[in-house]
């Protein structure tokens, strides 16, 4: 293996297509859709096979970074520097382009292998062997893409065909081409042509290049988006407030790194794989990836079921009955339930569209939300209440605050509390109890080893989460609401 | 209208088929399944046309007494001496048996109009006019019952052939004749005939007779029903201690009054009716009864749909999306979901009796259970703790009581408290909250004119709803656990 390869993880997607299992705060990669890893922590741990923690970069946005630090606190002291962080969501081109820019400027041999957060690959040989392939043609300055085996007539995907007469590199019974054309999602018929005729290859989704290459590809085809992505990571590694560095990406042209360079490009090359791999786009395509019952089922959760065939069938701990079911998706939250047929997954999106325009809070967050410190869960909201369960990690504090509108109630149930309120410093046991006035500065820690939970309940006649002013955090969270 | 009926409505009935709406604890005819009222305060409506609400009595068990009265707190004056509570379940023969018993004692001329509580009738004159000529021919010594009209081949239930050659009476283009057979329960075959023939009713379920012809006729075809029985009337009215009396119900043999009496009887007599009915007892059941939307979807509660068809959609507080689904049903409530095809509506019997096998509480009762000070809900349960909310009726108090394993934290979240902890009484006001330490007698009551709610935070090992211990209540409960 090289010395200079960085795996770059793109995890700023939405959460549109899982709902209600995502949200949009929670989208996909944070799911333990298959076995006992979430998607993000499932593609961090495979490129630790091509490269040590501390070379794997993350790519992400403000409203899921908390949650991503804390599925990766495994490698948290590796990656703590390497977190690139867009202010708003731009597509996949000036996500890339701020990544190679960050990475030259800390090794101007660096090789990106870019990886989106919420795919599934099996097969850890033979994506090793991909990647040490791929490595060979980037090292000669191609942008190479790994196409995968098409196993029906998909139009959800971009198709990409090889010039197979030229074989750019080998090894074994793997081989490298140059890149004939990319084509767009097809119609039904032209999906089929290509299922039937074998030379078109879905496009996975995952690249392989120097990041001298790629910027010079984009500084090539998208000029405006290198020099509008090159000044934010100007302000950016100069330290400049957060709101002129928002204000500068808001210029960035929102482009695909497909529409926007690999389409135009003439270094394009693509090797086909022999790894599994799904993009796990909706409920329906879980069933290639995940264990299937007798019945053909993929079942999770506290369902109960008779007799049903050929589902999805996803409860949590509420429990989820079924009786006879055949080629349905049944997702169940605890704050929101979905019902459709399988060939209507895709509609899920849509779903979610209109939850959005009623303004129902279920698209944005589920009702347990994490927090650098830990998380919480809502288990009830009425007039002029709220009921949470507060999680805090072992050493965790939330920030030193107080709010102008509603007083709080905090009653431990696990762990040992460290409770400032005013002046005073409280121990609080479990069974013991504290009540915190309005306008009173508090803060809650966690002074254990043990995870600290504790009743809250808040009273007041305003209960949103803006009502709060930081005095001191640390998290670097003054004078965000969240 | 006589001065001597009385409307006797049986509300024993359990809740395994309108699962999860229903519980065992919780039957259909305390769901609002049609309209605002309830199943049973519109049962009690309907014959307030026969007869005034002192006149109406309740057969009931002690695990359903608490929520009917409830219910049915606009009458409570009325009714209060007006509920036969059967200690134990045991068909209907011997409820009617027990409630004839105890209107002999109290008028000897009483007539029974025996009423299911979950049933819907619609047609109020037709009703009144079937009650009005069944009262007739209960005054000649018959036993009636009201037939009708079949409008699809049903199979589940029992049908009646009247000999129509025969005119006991007559109202207008109402009619009564003597029954010339009770068919039970037939296959589909018989079904499909008799609903051509054109000469075979359903059995409502529905009564009427003097309760001395009833008397006799249970003596004659169930001498040891009627013996036993009369046996428990007696230590009922001689007020014997409740395990006496449960003792000597459960040697009372468990029979149904069509079985044990009606098929056997030569007084029995039908009318065919004109008023519409449903016995709902199953959710497809449920669109014969319900207004339908445009799609033909009965549909109830927070559900967001797309495209779905003459579907059932049943949904509280949380958001249940559904796209495109056809004949199907889905219920939800705060613990539980069901879905399934129409078709298999009458196997949700079978999928609570699996719950029950796996011990699984949703079988049982709800997470709002009623009460008669009021209700609670329980918001979380984990290790060593339990999250409830607590609702307080205007001037209703929960029993002096104490617990050995568990502490509670009160917060008030509407309305005023009185509490009484110990020696002292406190009133704690919105956002005041106070603690009860293990061993401590307490008492929560609600001394306003506004319903009171507060959060309960429970600590400690154990926290089953029988560590409990009653030093005084207003509701007789002294010994119970609930």
């Amino acid at each position: 293996m090289t010395n200079h390869l960085y795996p770059v993880i793109l995890a700023g997607g939405s959460g549109t297509r899982f709902w209600p299992l995502s949200r949009h705060l929670y989208p996909k990669q944070l799911l333990r859709i298959i076995g006992d890893e979430t998607l993000i922590q499932q593609t961090v741990r495979r490129v630790l096979s091509c490269a040590s923690p501390d070379r794997v970069f993350i790519s992400t946005n403000p409203g899921q970074a908390d949650s991503i630090r804390v599925q990766l606190g495994e490698w948290k002291s590796d990656l703590k520097d390497n977190y690139v962080i867009e202010p708003i969501g731009r597509n996949t081109a000036p996500a890339i382009a701020l990544v190679a820019a960050e990475l030259l400027r800390r090794d101007p041999e660096a090789m990106m292998l870019v990886l989106p957060a919420d795919h599934v690959v099996t097969g850890e040989k033979a994506f090793q062997a991909a990647v040490t392939l791929g490595m060979q043609l980037a090292e000669k300055g191609h942008l190479v893409t790994f196409g995968i085996k098409p196993t029906r007539p998909e139009t959800g995907y971009g198709y990409i065909q090889p010039n197979r007469r030229t074989t750019l590199a080998k090894k074994g019974r793997l081989t490298g081409h140059p890149v004939a054309r990319f084509v767009e999602k097809p119609n039904r018929t032209k999906a089929a042509q290509y299922l039937k005729g074998g030379n078109y290859f879905w496009n996975s989704g995952m690249f392989l290049w120097k990041a001298a290459t790629i910027r010079d590809e984009i500084n090539r085809h998208q000029p405006q988006l290198a020099k509008a992505v090159q000044k934010v990571h100007t302000l950016m590694t100069s330290g400049a407030d957060p709101r002129q560095i928002e204000a500068a990406y808001k210029k960035v042209p929102s482009v695909s790194i497909d529409n926007g360079v690999m389409e135009l490009s003439s270094h394009a090359a693509m090797i086909p794989v022999g790894f599994g791999w799904s993009d796990v786009g909706n409920w329906s395509s879980l069933e290639e990836v995940a264990p299937r019952d007798k019945a053909g089922n993929v079942v999770s959760g506290r369902v109960v079921d008779m007799d049903s065939s050929n589902s999805v069938l996803y409860a949590d701990r509420r429990v989820v009955a079924t009786i006879g079911l055949t080629d349905m998706v049944v997702v169940d939250t605890p704050d929101a339930t979905l019902i459709c047929p399988k060939s209507r997954s895709q509609d899920v999106k849509q779903m979610v569209e209109i939850l959005k325009q009623q303004g129902a809070p279920e698209h944005l967050e589920h009702v347990t939300v994490f927090r650098p410190w830990g998380s919480y869960t809502v288990l009830e909201e009425g007039p002029g209440y709220k009921v949470k369960r507060v999680t805090v990690n072992p050493g965790g504090r939330l920030s030193l605050q107080l709010h102008h509108k509603r007083s709080e109630h905090w009653v431990v149930i696990t762990g040992t509390a460290r409770v400032t309120r005013g002046d005073d410093v409280l121990h609080l046991q479990i069974g013991q109890s504290t009540a915190i006035p309005v306008e009173t500065p508090h803060r809650l820690e966690n002074p254990g080893t043990e995870t600290l939970h504790i009743i809250e309940v808040q009273n007041g006649p305003y209960l949103g989460e803006d009502d709060i002013v930081r005095f001191q955090d640390d998290y670097g969270r003054l004078g965000r609401a969240r």
